[in-house]
């Protein structure tokens, strides 16, 4: 199984993309290891889009930090359930609470978003691991506070939340703490690049752990 | 609710940051109606690109014909799961054949991807209704297939597969036919671009009809 292609086709589909995309980003990746560099490249091919190789930036302990809890199989939180089905080849358990009837009532009580009420709650329980953010800048300032206050145990935060309003300021802020990151530099990102991004470390910890 | 906020922290996001996209697109969506224009919006908020806007072109039949399946709760068929699990305010079925044992089978007897499979799979139901391809050119392949051999009734098709292999290729073959259908040009597209379509268009339905 190569990125996602489970068939002949679909393999070679896959291949023949890779090659077209290390051509059109060589400069922008020039710097970063194997993994980091993989990382990139499928964040391009899930997007179609290059400018992703100038936009994506990661703290130099994000994958380290990454490969240790995914090979714990450490729980990977993510801000919607788009995120999560993307994930298709992870033994550990992926969790999403933006639907949990408790994280809806945490919302409502203290006037805030879903996603920031879906941390709260998982500070409540025992979750460990990842948090991967496609879409709201809320769940990482959320994060970011909860941390912070030492009341959550995230290894490493794919914040890669999309839009004009918050998403940038949010990214920026959490790529200058010292928890292991990733980040798109500006509104660009989604819910594609943080599952491209937690893909490639699955493949990446089956191939050498 | 309004595009997926459900409280007010999320509603006031998205109204600033419709008003952003706005005034960053209003040249690119000039003869479009103002359900176009809304589809056009709401895939430049889900990708914080504004590219979209020149990117995405539908037949004039499109939105009508999507809005008649939508309202009879013709069941939405999307290639991957990211695709279903973004679509949440629907009454009607949802579905997605890619893990399903059958489609599998399919795909390894005829050496074809499984969302290809899929739909050879959805033309042995009694699906009808709407097709939403995020990731497979494929899929997109075998619809307009099947299509002309009058073998599955689909009544619409959001075709934004995104790739560098083929993708671009099957969403020009696709505007070329006469099946009511939105595409984005180019390499670009993916899971988001079709949600936020189908998401528009059901918001649309829910005020209008």
């Amino acid at each position: 199984m190569f990125m996602g292609a489970s068939t002949k086709q679909g393999y070679d589909i896959a291949i023949k993309s890779r090659e077209i995309i290390r051509d059109l980003i060589k400069d922008d990746v020039k710097g970063l290891n194997p993994y980091e560099t993989d990382i990139v490249e499928r964040i391009v091919h899930s997007t179609a889009d290059p400018e992703y190789a100038k936009l994506v930036s990661m703290s130099s302990d994000f994958v380290e930090e990454s490969l240790k809890s995914l090979k714990n199989n450490e729980t990977i939180l993510t801000d919607i359930n788009m995120v999560k089905s993307g994930i298709t080849q992870y033994d550990g358990e992926i969790d999403c609470y933006i639907k949990n009837e408790e994280v809806i009532k945490i919302a409502k009580e203290n006037k805030i978003t879903r996603a920031a009420a879906a941390l709260i709650y998982a500070s409540q329980t025992d979750f460990e691991g990842i948090l991967a953010v496609g879409n709201a800048p809320t769940a990482l300032y959320a994060a970011m506070d909860l941390i912070k206050k030492n009341e959550i145990k995230i290894k490493s935060i794919v914040g890669v939340p999309v839009g004009f309003v918050g998403a940038a300021d949010s990214k920026e802020e959490l790529h200058k703490t010292n928890i292991p990151n990733i980040i798109t530099k500006g509104p660009k990102g989604g819910t594609p690049i943080a599952v491209a991004c937690i893909n490639s470390l699955i493949q990446t910890m089956n191939k050498v752990l």
